[in-house]
């Protein structure tokens, strides 16, 4: 999918969450509003997480000590380019129904803390590679007492994605290929190694493993093509 | 990803759901318990559903009369299996340490109405095609006012192996390669249509399109590789 997020990805200091993290209940889905917000990074260990991505977690901070790694921090909510966006969705009859925008959260980050996609991202510049840890919660079952696939492809669309803005800035996903080897158990914790492989021209080649924490099983592999766009290009 | 889900499927009517099809907020994460569930089929028209999605409903309700056509029910929560392969998850440290089991939800209908998937799929044996109708919801956005990729991907490979199942039985993702042609807006409806293209003993290969309502735009189009269980088999 494609992804303004080189400029995204620059302003993730600046970017919106509700007060407290939490997210409406049905019936009271709240106008946009620059009131309600508050800045909270959900790359941090909260205490859902259990004690495997925590010592990773631990692990990779010690590696940015001295400026190899870097952690990424994330935010629930879009940027304020969202705003004009979102003018384009009040052509939608459900949205103009209703009388107000709501509000909307990136898409892995939209879960109550635990229930869904727990992670953090840690990114080698000079290796052009990112580790993401991640913890998948009860809300994203597939098979009785597996991750859903999907919610495999959606972490590794987000790891692949964000090693080729951090290394080619405003890109686009063109295709992701995925091969599963095994089921991922709820609530285990996995790591997603990513590294861009090759440039050429506007095309980023970015490929990652799938591996459970002590590296002994390999549960899925994946190849992806990203296209560079013009910052200026249209959206659609 | 795996997919016990002949037997799931065949289940359908017994599955489950929390009385008021609600989710916990935190801190509020509940036993898992025969007691506060009931049947609620998510396939079927709520409040936050657009025209568009409502009209494409009624057209195919419509086919399903003669027989030609069937509408699958969808439910929140797994089937009763899901208790034994819970049974493994009591090894993980988290689940322990608070004393009970949580709660699952099915990935891709985990989300309160109208925020996440909204979706009703459609299959048609003579033919082995599924079209699946999908909105997708505020909560589900990657790049401002768009769809997150692993969205699209998560209901592509619903879609897809929705077919594979209903064609071949239980059956397991080996490989998901999807083209992302445009990005599709969010809360906008768009049409996967997939069929089942070929069958080499176990291997099911299947394929579909996503499509805007009117069929002008081509959003996405995926292959993927299915491969028949035995019903026996372990899932790791």
């Amino acid at each position: 999918m494609l992804r303004r997020c080189a400029a995204h990805f620059r302003a993730l200091g600046a970017l919106r969450c509700p007060r407290g993290g939490g997210r409406p209940s049905p019936g009271q889905l709240r106008p946009f509003s620059f009131e309600k917000i508050v800045y909270k990074d959900c790359s941090i260990p909260n205490p859902s997480w259990n004690k495997d991505i925590r010592l990773l977690f631990d692990q990779f901070m010690q590696k940015c000590e001295d400026g190899s790694w870097t952690r990424l921090p994330s935010y629930r909510r879009g940027s304020t380019e969202s705003i004009q966006d979102f003018k384009t969705l009040l052509r939608d009859g459900q949205i103009t129904k209703e009388g107000h925008i709501t509000q909307t959260n990136l898409f892995t980050r939209s879960f109550e803390d635990g229930l869904g996609f727990e992670y953090v991202m840690f990114y080698n510049d000079v290796e052009k590679r990112m580790v993401c840890l991640f913890q998948g919660g009860p809300y994203l079952e597939g098979a009785p007492g597996f991750l859903h696939g999907g919610a495999i492809a959606t972490m590794i669309d987000a790891t692949l994605g964000m090693t080729a803005i951090m290394a080619g800035g405003i890109v686009m996903t063109a295709n992701l290929n995925i091969n599963f080897k095994r089921p991922i158990p709820l609530c285990s914790v996995v790591v997603i190694n990513s590294q861009l492989d090759k440039v050429e021209e506007r095309k980023f080649f970015v490929s990652c493993s799938v591996q459970s924490v002590d590296e002994k099983t390999l549960y899925s592999e994946a190849t992806s093509l990203f296209i560079k766009l013009d910052p200026d290009k249209s959206l659609t």
